[in-house]
């Protein structure tokens, strides 16, 4: 669609912004953009302040860096945690589905991305430091890596063992598998292949 | 996902006002909102901006009711347009669409909606008695109808056309027929049965 035959000079500057995000191309962002003109002014006000009060007023956890609205957030502060856990993962979307497991009662340490070359991420960018600098401070019984099964992750999984080899801490990577519910016949070759290597004794 | 989960009340704040947006989930919206944090505050500003300038300072061409930063919108203060013809669509996109084939010289009417009983939408919400009143100001020879070819639209042509007859204006409503490049074989049968009816003489 040609630019220029934007009716008005707002609308193409909204659509232009809004297209900037991630997965969203000029279609949609028309589409999102004419269906703000039709809500009220309260309402559109609401979306873009909370948009501003995010980006301006959001704090990250010191411990876990994990998003938060307070210096320690509520994990690392919540005294029934076991503190000599920590979870290590990519982002607060994994912290949110570990949490929603109900299973895990340790703390976690955010990365803040993966090791990945290819978009110039490296251990520098994330919070790799500070995790070595956690487990030397002591009191941590194990470290539990919880990255995704990809190169990225398998990368940053490595990155960090060598760096926390000797400290003497317990690290351990989640299991991998077959997914629940996943049938075998449509299970790729790799993840069968680590699922039958890494079998274990049969429990009822 | 439970919405305690989210580790801020900004952040939760944020994902629930984006995800108000059409077409965007809790998933989504977190997505869009953890890019966001990622991103400069100069450029967030930005967005938050341009959707609250674009609600606040927004206005409709007094003539033609689409989109436009003037009273006047540009398509109807453009002295090399044809007054005389006026192009009836549902949308700002709709005019868009069909500035883009560049075969369209007229002017236009915006309706802002069709007719849908099952939205709440009635003629009353349209701006169809400001079209009326167009006409019946004189110097239009012709109304092209350019409604979407659904229940909707053919409803709201109708009653249009019903409002229209007694002006003597002439009423025509765009072809329907087989797009362009559809495949005949996955053709409905309504689109053919109408292209069939409404065949016309072979021109080379």
């Amino acid at each position: 669609m040609n630019q220029s035959q934007y009716p008005s000079a707002l609308l193409q500057k909204a659509v232009t912004e809004i297209s900037r995000l991630p997965g969203i191309g000029s279609k949609t962002a028309l589409r999102l953009a004419l269906h703000l003109l039709k809500q009220d002014v309260v309402e559109v006000d609401a979306l873009a302040d909370s948009i501003k009060e995010l980006r301006h007023n959001i704090t990250y956890c010191k411990v876990c860096h994990n998003i938060s609205d307070t210096d320690i957030c509520e994990i690392c502060s919540n005294s029934a945690r076991d503190k000599a856990t920590i979870c290590v993962v990519e982002n607060v979307r994994d912290v949110m589905a570990i949490e929603g497991t109900l299973q895990y009662k340790g703390v976690y340490h955010v990365l803040g991305g993966v090791i990945s070359p290819m978009d110039g991420i490296g251990p520098a960018d994330l919070e790799i430091e500070s995790l070595v600098e956690r487990v030397k401070q002591g009191g941590i019984d194990e470290v539990i890596l919880a990255l995704s099964p990809t190169m990225e992750g398998d990368t940053t999984n490595f990155f960090i063992y060598r760096k926390l080899q000797d400290t003497g801490v317990k690290i351990s990577v989640i299991a991998r598998g077959v997914a629940q519910n996943d049938e075998l016949q449509y299970t790729d070759e790799v993840t069968l292949g680590r699922a039958l290597a890494g079998r274990v004794p049969f429990k009822m």
